[in-house]
């Protein structure tokens, strides 16, 4: 299988190079990933600066591919300039931390595998609970298994996978569940401070406790120590809204102004 | 009505002041935008660095509020810290230049849109197509209209509207029409540059020109002169494709790995 492995936690995250180590074992590898932590960056992509990208070895020698920008950017720069072919799939992450529920909006490790499922390309992003990071080493293993059987089966066009694992060696983990995302608004806060100029500034911070209870929700799934899958969606649209919106005084826009 | 209007291009930005002016008319508008230019950084928030606040006086006199972060940033300064109590509509724009089909996803305009939505807050993001913006006040005009009448109407809970609107005088437009997100990939490239050192960087560049026929689609609308309003939903699970994963081998963990 030919992989295109990225991430937003960085060329050097331990997370990628976990993936590295077990994928290249099954095929060939390409590697183009942030030079820098990238989280958070959402679906960003780089239009206000010029993009760097710098060749680095990697653990065996071959080359990888280091970008300035986001996770975004490193799927377009490997598509449009760097590969000279698509790869069979797509995988962004191992993260460190979870990229569940809400936080899937957030998330870089995310966006990488949603702009390589709108390049018509499969996909998978990959994450593991808590910031120490867990089991990389099993959940790569796991993650090779799963892509395995993604590129037998098939997955709906612009359809990707988002895979949580929880903060433990694999053979403690209780299982794998198929998931929906959760909607659930993280207990989230910004910590005001003062500078030493006692110029006001903020950091945000946030609660990751779970608070959903239905185990077919991608974060109580993690909180009872399953692998959580969740197929996400590119297209946004909210289908059912349309007829309702059709209805609406809103159609004849100079008309609708005018009154 | 209380309005809380930010946007992706800066609280400084001809769009952001045709709405603050029109909507004004109607009721309370609470500016919190961003104090700089943050186009295409989808729905990234700013963690690793502090984010500052600084308060600046609106044409009426009013205090509006810069905030160095995202737009998805400014939404939550102003829910968690900024505002007395939360609005009744998030609007998210004028936008210069249009957010449609996948560009939906670099959008910071839409990001703002959708992080109210996920507060559970009534929102709309807008932009006018050509870099040049089009009928700014117009369209302020017609998104009061809309506002209203979705306050009236209201939205499924996260759901979201956006809005573009042609680069004509509102008089010029076709109508109005309730689309689906288009999901037809731009043509885009990287261009290769050498800086005076030789040494090589990357600017992105996209064509922008309508690709899809079918005018339910939000980007062929607005070609056609029609104002687009697509729902967009804050939920990605792709519910259709859980019962087949759940048929794949992947379900036990450490079976699937010790193959």
């Amino acid at each position: 299988m030919h992989v295109l492995l990225t991430n937003d936690d960085g060329i050097s995250a331990p997370g990628l190079q976990a993936l590295y180590q077990i994928l290249s074992e099954n095929g060939e590898v390409a590697v183009v990933a942030p030079d820098q932590e990238k989280s958070a960056v959402g679906h960003g992509i780089t239009l206000n600066h010029p993009i760097r990208v710098t060749e680095l070895p990697l653990v065996d020698g071959k080359t990888g591919y280091a970008v300035s920008g986001t996770p975004a950017d490193c799927v377009k720069l490997a598509f449009l300039e760097i590969l000279d072919k698509k790869p069979d799939i797509v995988i962004s992450g191992i993260n460190r931390g979870a990229n569940l529920g809400v936080n899937i909006n957030y998330s870089g490790t995310a966006a990488a595998a949603r702009e390589a499922a709108l390049y018509r390309t499969i996909a998978i992003a990959a994450s593991v609970q808590g910031q120490r990071g867990g089991d990389f080493h099993g959940a790569a293993r796991y993650i090779r298994h799963l892509s395995l059987e993604t590129l037998k089966n098939g997955l709906p066009p612009m359809t990707f996978l988002n895979v949580n694992f929880p903060a433990l060696p694999l053979s403690e983990m209780a299982g794998v569940r198929i998931c929906r995302q959760g909607l659930s608004f993280p207990d989230e806060y910004l910590d005001r401070r003062k500078d030493p100029r006692g110029k006001t500034y903020y950091w945000h911070g946030c609660d990751f406790k779970n608070t959903e209870t239905d185990i077919a929700i991608d974060s109580a799934a993690v909180e009872k120590r399953f692998i959580s899958i969740t197929p996400i969606k590119c297209d946004m649209t909210d289908y059912e809204a349309i007829p309702g919106l059709e209805s609406w005084q809103i159609l004849n826009g100079n008309s609708a102004i005018n009154r």
